[in-house]
């Protein structure tokens, strides 16, 4: 039982990519991706439409995996459904949900009218799910919303529906002892962190959380930052792919809150080549063991890798160019092992490019050695399960869809450092 | 048992779309699918990779439940290998296929040579599955092999994978009691319809069939016929879908050559919009039962519908634009019927356009009133359920991602007829 | 000379689509054309590169014929290079362009200590071409620099380049007494509408002008607002677009702020089908004389027409949607006219088509039926003359590759009213 | 004079890429211009609409430049108008054209009636333009024409538009005493290849030409081959792109035929990066001279070389691969040259990318150090003449919207050899 003096959050921090992991947050399948369709599929950063009810069930049996290692796992729609629940959140939320930019004048009074009669699971539903005109009752509805059915896409939507939460690991990252609050790149995501700040406003378990870098109420520029690009692999380490959807705009300012806290000492810059297939990090390189990597060679051997480090002189940040030196190497010697082993993408070209493809290398660690991956990508596992790495896998055929995996779907909130 | 002076062909012939179905021709995913990448999908006209076990799996199980109810059902890759395994057959297929214009000046003793080392079963799978120059065995690879290496997409292949054969229903038709060898519209399939040729002339079982129309030695221009468009639904009568796919030049063509021999006396074309998800008549209707159709209305209500009957003046069909009429009420009127009864789609806005994307309307009809669709298309099922169609499940997960369900995957040989 | 006392824009206002005009904003094609490449012009919202010197060579004659009408022509670099001559000004743009989010921590110091150098004319040719890395000289480069060049797009620049200048019409809409500084959809445009501010903050001319509505330095969601879309047709009507880049949100803010002040007693909202042919109102519609509006019809005709009036109650505005009526009856009786006359866009299908995409129907009035086009419609050009319009033509080869036209390419700043 | 006895095509022959150019034939803008939209650019292999009239100014004007050079031009719409004035050979085309495969049963008769009342210049022109169903007088319509008027795209027409002869360089070349009939990559192309097999079988200036490949009415697989990627250097050699449109296929028989009748010895294979940019050798490497070469860098460094030689073993050649060789160093050693001059797309990185999509390297020679190019070029056409090439310019703003430029659009037809 925690001293009541002592936050919860007191405890919170992600010290390694594969130390045991004690708490994770994820988000189930649900309203959002009923909303999918083969129109809207693309504006909403998916690739298929999906059996939602199957990936629920995938999505279940994949939660069912982490409790029975021990994890703690908390679900977005859960945590928003408590934190709306307390009248103060919800104002602060609903002051900047329902607003003459969002639903349009002359419909704000109406929706929030309605929002403001549901249980707070149901208003959880809709913040995450979206709100379509179609959803409003009779009785909230106004001859403003015929001009609203006229407009299309995520514009038809009171409130927009939010996918990608899907993929927790992108809007918050905890990087050792205090976290960041992403803006993330394409507009149809920003919404997601707007709800990750008020549970950590206001949600007992949250508040009192470091937060080291970012706001969704402010405007970023190109400064965009995204979880599946960032790792702190421990060591004072902190890896950073430079990808269309994090930039260096935002990684210099985090890494330069990073040392200035004295949070971390290095941080590790993946320049990646521009495609869609390698739009993150954790999507071509991830960590299945303290000096085990599983990379996609393709890709990573394109890599330009760039160092930064603490300096007294403004903006207190240095830079190195690495220049020809492989990522790989870089890592390694940052953490102070003579090298990493690398299990490679399995299959010959057909099926490694299809298994890359289909987050083969997404695969997020539930202790040293020990990690969760997709069933469909057998020949990967393989490689690992020979490399002595226990592989756990859930079912990929629906949660795949939208090109992301286990690493993609947990937002580690405690996990333990490792030794190097 | 057969008079061995008649041909099993003889009893061959499809005279509904829900008679009951005696016998059917499929093809099992494999090695073809096994070349899909993300890179080359697109090329191969599929939106998505496939997990090749898993798809294997659930079309094996579509077999078993097509066997279960009496069926006999033969599979693409045995009756080819049978089909190899007489040397007049072997050396037509191979005189037609390992040419200068497909595998290269230079390389055509060689490939030869090496498929001539191969068991029929063994050659199946590489006319199947395509036959890349890193296939060739280091004893059958010349200077000619490294210029090729440098040639990309299909042209680095000596034959081409030809991923689209699991779609059987398009390469050739059974109408009434003969059938067609189909111009399929993209060229990346042309080849599906020279291996049917070569079971047609030379398997046993398959000599002496009546074709009515095509040849695939022979160039036909905009005269492009796919099956999916197809349905001869008896009374004498042949739905054709005009689509992207299936032109005006082969269907007036078509419709000659069966008025000519009687064959059908009415033949109702639906004029299709262009679209992706609309690509075949058959991903947007079909029949559950004598009477019942499942059609998806956002498309099918565009839909302009011609009538072409047979004339005693050249080129022997007359045509009747039918205007303002419905497709449904000139199929009705056409087969006899007061009407149809329709099972559009089911679920919201949004779920039907998904379940019409995920072949939801793509039923195959084991006899009236039993069909087969994909597991995922909950809404719709339950609707055919409730209509009292008998609605069978398979899995769609990896089977459904080159956009075709149980209509597709199957081309029936033999179907009997159904009253009116 | 103006009485010190009474600012030059307090004679400002745009009263009508076809008075004469007095005073026009335009920008030329510069550095910003320069930039364009195949690779990066979809990003930057062109359809093709342009030769910039024949632009700028026809661009110059389009401004000269509008000066020969005795129309007063102001040139944004020249305007920006006037604002950047006053240091408050300099400071106050450069503080909101020179930031961590923009250039990235630790380039920041470097720009801002070289673009100080730089004389005001430089310094506006930066600013609306954009400042690549490249253009830094040594003695402004660190080892910042080579992070920046890895990265890749519009986040290889230091200040993006804005070639979308050259359309003023969008950025920001006298409407009547007073104008809009526009939040425009694509972010790659979001800087201009700063450029705007600064010019209307501190620019002597331009200072005191009244604004109805828009600040780049909020957010504004899905208010977005694009002139293109707006048309201030006199009458106290304002004609306005709703397109996939101006919104709902937007237009019943700006229509509220409107009637509050009595600037305007309706707007008159034109659902758009959402295309890119059809991006802006004035793309397929724009009037030509008091009565004569030039329309392209496959697009208008599929138009929703939505009333908007000034209303006591909350929000200030009640909504009638016009149902059947078309637009263009809409239009006439909101001027008070018994009708309008049509002229549709010239030739056959073909000719019509593609003169609509090459801005046939974007004439920009000089005064009542005295307009300017493109040469290249020439089909469309002769119909106008027919109609009694005086039509001026200038060279579209260039200038159009940005699907823009006369009347994307100016931005009234003071226009007459007419009567009907 | 020529003798009775002996065929004007004698003496035909190109025997350099820069000798003094003869005779060439180059093909007008005109109809199948007029055809193309916005919508159906991309199908028929068009970037963008042109301005037909105007397009048709800036041919003339080429033409006339050439002709002031004393080079005689034949232009195509009159090649063929002439072909049709013999009776048997119109039979022979309209025989191959006006099929069931192309213009679809029941619409033979009308559409061959009518064409048969046209003047040969009527004919040519639609021909070449293409054959709307709308072109059909009322005399000529039966209820036939309803449902072509239901099919989209390139099915509505009776004969398609090949608005793509404006390349005539690709359709046929003359590699030094004889030519290559060519089979076109683009199924929208092929038909070129038969109207150009009807000038040469029955147009007595072509009749009794040397043919050594090809031949419209053969299928040809992969086996495409487009003089844009083919080079008759002289010395003996021929260079060939070996590109998305050219195949190893094609380029393997057509050195197989040379060397066998002796008329080449070396053929020099350009692997060639499969990008839209690079859609052709001649798009990024052109001769300016004997020994200057113009060149896009960006492309040309990572093209990967073959040589093909004359073998006595079947089939008729060998293969090396040049491995790092360079493709210019290559190219040299083959003319007996020791290196050759090469000229850049000129400007800045932004400049030398536009240049080189508007067709800057693209430069046709008419006798060694006299090219003709596109006026917009201006850098890489100022290197040219700093290099002491005389560059005549023509305007390029319409005729380069299919990314062609002088090269593409001439197929010489006599050109004489260069010593080295």
């Amino acid at each position: 039982m925690t001293d009541h003096d002592t936050p919860a959050s007191a405890a919170y921090g992600v010290h390694s990519e594969v130390g045991r992991l004690r708490k994770v947050l994820v988000c189930s399948p649900g309203l959002a991706h009923r909303r999918l369709t083969p129109t809207n599929a693309d504006d909403l950063l998916f690739d298929d439409v999906m059996w939602v009810e199957n990936a629920q069930r995938d999505h279940a049996d994949f939660v069912n995996k982490l409790r029975q290692r021990g994890i703690e796992v908390v679900e977005l729609h859960e945590l928003l459904a408590q934190t709306m629940a307390l009248p103060r959140a919800r104002s602060w939320l609903l002051d900047r949900k329902i607003i003459a930019n969002q639903v349009g004048t002359g419909l704000i009074d109406d929706t929030r009218a309605f929002l403001e009669t549901l249980e707070p699971r149901q208003l959880a539903e809709f913040l995450i799910g979206g709100l379509a005109t179609t959803d409003l009752p009779d009785e909230y509805r106004s001859a403003y919303v015929s001009m609203a059915r006229e407009s299309t896409g995520v514009r038809e939507y009171l409130m927009p529906p939010l996918p990608n939460t899907l993929y927790t690991r992108d809007t918050t990252c905890w990087l050792y002892g205090g976290l960041t609050l992403n803006p993330l790149y394409w507009p149809a995501r920003h919404d997601e962190t707007l709800l990750m700040k008020a549970i950590y406003c206001f949600h007992p378990d949250f508040v009192d959380s470091t937060v080291w870098w970012g706001d969704p109420e402010l405007a970023w520029g190109q400064a965009t930052f995204e979880g599946g690009d960032i790792m702190p692999v421990g060591n004072g380490v902190v890896l950073m792919g430079m990808s269309e959807r994090t930039s260096r705009q935002a990684i210099t300012q985090v890494a330069a809150a990073l040392f200035k806290s004295g949070a971390a000492e290095h941080v590790i810059v993946a320049g990646m080549p521009k495609l869609r297939s390698a739009m993150h990090l954790d999507t071509v390189f991830t960590f299945a063991d303290r000096d085990i990597v599983t990379l996609y060679p393709r890709i990573m051997d394109s890599v330009h890798t760039f160092s930064l480090r603490p300096s007294d002189r403004a903006p207190g940040l240095s830079i190195v160019d690495e220049g020809s030196a492989s990522f790989v190497d870089v890592v390694a010697k940052g953490l102070g092992l003579p090298d990493l082993r690398v299990i490679e993408t399995g299959g010959d070209v057909y099926a490694s490019e299809r298994q890359q493809w289909d987050s083969g290398n997404n695969a997020v660690a539930l202790e040293p050695g020990v990690v969760v991956t997709y069933d469909r990508n057998t020949q990967t596992n393989t490689l690992l399960r020979k490399a002595g790495v226990e592989v756990i896998t859930i079912v990929g055929a629906e949660l795949g869809r939208g090109r992301g995996g286990g690493h993609c779907m947990t937002c580690p909130i405690i996990r333990e450092p490792v030794t190097f």
